[in-house]
């Protein structure tokens, strides 16, 4: 493994991520144990992604639940950019947002961009992008998020309303804010210049579908910041409340750490929510990157190192107890827990949860009216 | 007056133009007597807009004329920015278009920018855009075109068709070409930049529409060639025939010479389609720029200059009978005809036009759904 330096944009992510400095970089605010406390209180739940600092940064959260705590409804939006199959890296926020939606009862808007993944690839058809798009909405379906509040928008389906909201926003974002955010320069398509405006689009649409002031809350990773420095920018001066951010960290390559888990960078170490069992346990036990020793004796004397192993760092994101998930890091550490024993906890409990879910996807294809905005 | 440099863009017009010089700057042709006799030939028809070039110059339109001889269908198209009420000048392209309609029984496409005109205004708000739109086409309808084969698009009102095909576009033009040819710089807003990727959507729309090749020709005035090279640029590679253009002249503004006739520029000096008579005999009275000679002594002795005299340079564009417009000139420069006279038959033959048209733009009103295309 030679060591990348670190790049985080909305489309690409290399490198080891050094999340204090995006913090410091991007200018946002870090999850605070107080504020852990306070969403849990008003949540009336606790969930492993805070207290495991999943999600570790934030803009305007505090002011959200404070508003929240005087009454005030408010709204969740994260979403999807359509350039393949689902894989499990992509519904870290929405595991989050069931748990938020179901805390608050938060209308919860999920934007799908068939748009932008077809501007942007230069390989994908429309027609790709827009099936794609269906194709993963069920994996949000399959969730069990509340179907009278949740709006799942494919852009080019709801392209009317989206539209004549976007070029509201993009009315007030110059080329040269567009090129100093997104790293848009000469060669960039004129489509993506205008983009932005359309990922800013669901910033408002709680507001204007409700008809009231909604702030919108935004759990996504990172790397989509940079969208929401914009909005922040422009939709108060159009007379909506700023969005609020949450930001997770990336779930990681199974090959180690540097980047995150992506389609484009490793397909064949991938695990995408329609693979089967039988798949699961091969690309784990052929890719996920371990922290044991070389030789079972040496494990057995020194321990294996959970830190620098994907199957560890996998289930800091996958088992929710946090008891279980202590035992399995002292075990390993140890050396009575092996590698093979690790990846197999990994296993069972990926398998576990995808074929619970491949059940609920199919189901989901009936279901997808009651979700789709559609003009 | 002073001269001024010539600026032709698509969103400002100065000085004195030089048709000539924009057919070398723009590369287009120049209309030619045998196209004019082979137009005039097929139409079955003559127009005085073809015997005086206020079409002047062409791209394609020989192909087009072939294709057409060879059994194969054209659409038209041209538009309207509403940024403000419409005026005589908005509608040369569109008294064509009826001629070619007519003529050929071809489809119209007719596009009313509002999105554009707000995202370029810093004053208009798209209520407004949008509201002017709905008002400015009243007067494409009351020209009496054929409901079956005429189509008005409200760009924001077909947005989610417009937008899922002008992202098709827009993916095949750099912000490198939108600045080269449109002048687009970094304080340029990022909905601008996207849009004349929205504007080359009707080239394509007749063929997506009818699920046939259809190759639009565009009547419009030269101003607006830009986008059609854009266009003609882009859909071939999208599988899509280039669009050909005819371009016209501009109706001069009242003052004189220079320019066009423009609401921003003269606004007391523009010829509304709703000005009453008592208005356009004022306007006329008051603002046409006079070639007759000061005194009536003077102008009996040495005749007066029809040259650029604005009355007589409308009636190029207004009075479609060839033998009463030399007579005209040719009174007026003997100085048997006054300016005042000159000035009435103006004002007599708008007014005669106008009362007609302000008949049936009340009629329009409840024509509008037959037109509007709509998502």
């Amino acid at each position: 493994m030679t060591k990348e330096a670190m790049t985080v944009t909305p489309w690409e992510v290399k490198g080891i991520v050094d999340y204090q400095k995006l913090i410091k970089e991007f200018g946002t605010q870090p999850l605070s144990e107080d504020l852990i406390k306070s969403i849990e209180k008003k949540a009336g739940r606790s969930h492993h992604f805070l207290r495991r600092k999943i999600f570790f940064s934030h803009r305007d959260l505090d002011l959200l639940l404070q508003e929240f705590a005087a009454g005030k409804e408010f709204a969740l939006y994260t979403g999807r950019g359509p350039s393949g199959k689902t894989h499990l890296g992509h519904m870290i926020p929405w595991f989050f947002c069931k748990y938020l939606q179901d805390a608050f009862d938060a209308h919860f808007y999920f934007q799908i961009t068939d748009d932008e993944k077809f501007m942007y690839q230069p390989s994908l058809s429309l027609e790709e992008t827009n099936s794609l798009a269906y194709d993963n909405a069920l994996d949000l379906i399959a969730l069990g998020f509340n179907p009278k509040k949740t709006h799942i928008i494919i852009d080019t389906e709801y392209g009317k309303t989206m539209y004549k909201l976007a070029i509201q926003i993009a009315k007030k974002i110059t080329a040269s804010q567009a090129k100093a955010v997104f790293g848009f320069n000469d060669t960039t398509n004129i489509g993506m210049y205008f983009w932005p405006s359309m990922q800013a689009v669901p910033c408002i649409l709680p507001s204007v579908l409700q008809k009231k002031s909604i702030r919108a809350l935004i759990p996504a990773a990172i790397d989509q910041d940079p969208f929401w420095r914009v909005a922040r920018d422009v939709v108060p001066k159009l007379g909506f409340p700023k969005p609020a951010a949450f930001h997770n960290i990336f779930l990681p390559s199974l090959l180690g750490p540097q980047g995150k888990m992506s389609t484009s960078e490793g397909q064949h170490a991938t695990i995408f929510t329609t693979d089967t069992p039988e798949i699961v346990a091969q690309k784990i036990k052929k890719y996920a990157f371990s922290g044991g020793k070389d030789t079972l004796k040496e494990h057995r004397e020194k321990g294996g190192n959970p830190d620098i192993d994907m199957s560890y760092r996998w289930l800091t994101f996958f088992e929710e107890d946090d008891k279980k998930l202590k035992d399995i890091y002292e075990n390993y550490k140890s050396g009575s827990l092996l590698s093979g024993e690790l990846k197999q906890i990994l296993i069972d409990k990926l398998n576990i949860f995808l074929t619970d879910h491949q059940k609920k996807r199919e189901k989901a294809k009936k279901d997808l009216d009651k979700f789709l905005l559609k003009d």
